[in-house]
C-alpha cells in the first residue's frame, strides 16, 4: 500500500511520525516555499522539519531545528552586521545548508539533495520537495513603510505575523513544474492525506504548483484531510492570522471549504475533526469527529487510520 | 612614513604585531595563495590569521584561527561525509567564510572583501590581498597514487608535507594582477620589509604575481629582509621541507639568496640574521646579526627598528 502525505513543516513532521507506522510506502510531499536564502545558505525549513523529526535529530522543545543545538555561527554573522539577525541559524543546521548550497550550486535538483541529506537521517519515509524549481511565499503587507511584499520567514519569523496583511503569495509557482517523483508518487497512490499543517502558507503553495493539484484529482486515490483547526483555534503556528487573510473563518469546516469536496471539483472525499468540532458541516463531505491532538506517534497512527477509514482504505 | 611588509599567514602576523607599533602607516601584503574552497566557503587563511591577530581575536595557543573557538559544523559536515574531514574549520572562522564567500559571489573583488571585514577588526594596519583573482598554491607530490597536484592545504594539514614533494606552483599566478592597492602601496612606501615568514610558500607566491616584484624593484624604497630560519631550522612551519624542493640548503643565508641582493637584480637591501647565524655571508648584501626571536610585539618592533636601520630608515 502506497500513502502519499501533503504537509508542511512541524506539523506535518509530527502528523508522519504517525504516518510512517502505517505498513505502508509512505511519501511526503513536503512545501517548499518557505525556503529562503540567507548569508548564501539555501535554507529550506519544511523540509528539514520533517527529515531532522523522522531522523531523531529535532529539538522536541523548541519545535524546529536540531537537539543539542549551538549557536556560534549565527552570533557571529550578526557580529559582522550580517542580513537577517532575526532568523536563529544554528551550528548544526548551518551544516545541513552547507552541503545543501553545495550541491545545489553543482546543479543537482532540490530533490536529489532531499535524498542524499535523507541517506544521513533514514526517515524511514520518501521524502520530496513540491518542487525542484524556486517558489517563495511572500506576504503582501502594509505598515510605516508602506505597502510591500516581505518573504513569509520575515513575516512569519520577523513580524510574528502582527503585521496588517493583505495576502500571500507564491512567487515563481506558477513557472514551476512538480518536483521529480511527485507526480508519480500521486498516480501510484492508494491514498492521499493532507496533513493539519496550515492550509494557507503550507499546504495551498504546494497545490499552487501546476500539475500537482490536477494529479490529485486525477489519482483513483482518495483524499482524506485533517483539520488543523481545533474548536475555531490553530493547533499551533498562525493559521487564524493566514486564513484571515483569505476573509476565511477559523473553522474545521471553514478549512474543509478551501479544499473542498471532490464531488464538487475540490479535492476531499473525507474531513477529520476534532470531537469538539462535531458539529461541522461541509455539504457533499463525509466527516468524522474524533480527537486530533497529536499527543504521540501512536495516536497519530490512529488518526491517521481513521481518516483512511473513513475514505475505505484499510492499511 | 609608510612601510610595505610582505607577510605569509601566522609568522606574518605576528611579525606585523610589532610592525604596527612603529610611528608609520603599515600596509601588509598577504599571501593568498594558501586560499581554498572547501564546501563552497572560500577561505583565506593567511588573511584571516593576520586580522584576527591584529584584530586580538586569534587563538594564541593553536596560533591559527579565533579564541574561543567551536566546531559543531565541522563535525556535522563530516558527519554528513562531506569533503576533506582533515581541515578544520572552526564555528566562528566559518561566519567569516560565509561572508567573504557572499560578497565574492555578489561581484566584490577579495580586497574589497578584506577591508568589509577589517572594519569589524580594526587591525591598525592596512591589509591587502596579494591579487584580487585566484591563485593557488600546489604540490606536485609522488606516492602510492602516482604524481599528482594536490593543494598546498591538503600538502600541509593533510599530509604535513610528509609526502615525496617535487616542487610548488602557484597555480593562476601567470594571469593574475596585483591586488587593489598593491602598485600603489609599494610606489608610496618609505621602507619595504620582508617578513620571515616562509620563503618558499608564503611570500615567493606574492612576487610570482606580475607587476609585484618589478614594483618592488622600481621603488625607491629600500628593501629588508628578516630570515625565517634561525640556526638552520625553520622558526615555525615546515619552511625546511619547503626549501628542499628547491634544492636550498636550509640556512639564513641561502633565504637570503633567494630573494637575491639589490646589487645583482634582486629585491634585497638588508638581511637580518638571528645571533646563531651571525657567520651568514651573501655577496653585496648588508647583514645585521641580532636576537630574531619574536617574543613580544616590543621585541619584533624592535626587530623591524634594527631591519629598517640596517638600510637607512628611522622611522
Amino acid at each position: 500500500m502506497r500513502i502519499v502525505v501533503l504537509a508542511g513543516g512541524i506539523g506535518g513532521a509530527r502528523f508522519l511520525l504517525g504516518a510512517r507506522r502505517l505498513p505502508a510506502e509512505v511519501t511526503a510531499i513536503v512545501n517548499t516555499g518557505d525556503d529562503v536564502t540567507l548569508h548564501g545558505l539555501h535554507i529550506s525549513p519544511d523540509l528539514d522539519s520533517v527529515m531532522y523529526t523522522l531522523g531523531g535529530a529535532a529539538d522536541p522543545e523548541r519545535g524546529w531545528g536540531r537537539a543539542g543545538e549551538t549557536w556560534a555561527v549565527g552570533s557571529e554573522l550578526a557580529a559582522y552586521g550580517a542580513e537577517a539577525p532575526w532568523f536563529s541559524l544554528g551550528d548544526k543546521d548551518i551544516a545541513t545548508h552547507l552541503v545543501r548550497t553545495r550541491m545545489l550550486d553543482a546543479g543537482y535538483p532540490l530533490s536529489a539533495v532531499t535524498a542524499a541529506l535523507c541517506a544521513r537521517w533514514e526517515p524511514g519515509i520518501t521524502i520530496l520537495p513540491m518542487t525542484d524549481d524556486r517558489v517563495e511565499t511572500h506576504a503582501v503587507v502594509t505598515d510605516d513603510e508602506g505597502r510591500r511584499a516581505i518573504h513569509f520567514q520575515e513575516w512569519w519569523v520577523r513580524y510574528r505575523g502582527e503585521i496588517p496583511t493583505d495576502r500571500f503569495v507564491f512567487t515563481g509557482a506558477a513557472e514551476a513544474a512538480p518536483g521529480a517523483g511527485v507526480v508519480e508518487a500521486i498516480a501510484a497512490a492508494d491514498a492521499i492525506v493532507i496533513a493539519p499543517s496550515n492550509p494557507v502558507v503550507s499546504i495551498a503553495p504546494i497545490l499552487a504548483v501546476p500539475g500537482v493539484r490536477d494529479a490529485i484529482v486525477a489519482s483513483r486515490a482518495p483524499v482524506v484531510g485533517v483539520s488543523p483547526i481545533i474548536d475555531g483555534a490553530p493547533v499551533r503556528g498562525m493559521a487564524d492570522k493566514c486564513l484571515a487573510t483569505l476573509d476565511t473563518e477559523v473553522s474545521a469546516a471553514a478549512v474543509a471549504g478551501l479544499y473542498g469536496p471532490s464531488a464538487e471539483g475540490g479535492l476531499l472525499d473525507g474531513w477529520l475533526v476534532d470531537d469538539s468540532d462535531a458539529r461541522a458541516a461541509v455539504e457533499g463531505l463525509p466527516i468524522l469527529a474524533r480527537p486530533l491532538w497529536m499527543t504521540t506517534p501512536e495516536e497519530t497512527e490512529a488518526i491517521i487510520r481513521d481518516g483512511l477509514g473513513l475514505v475505505g482504505v484499510r492499511p
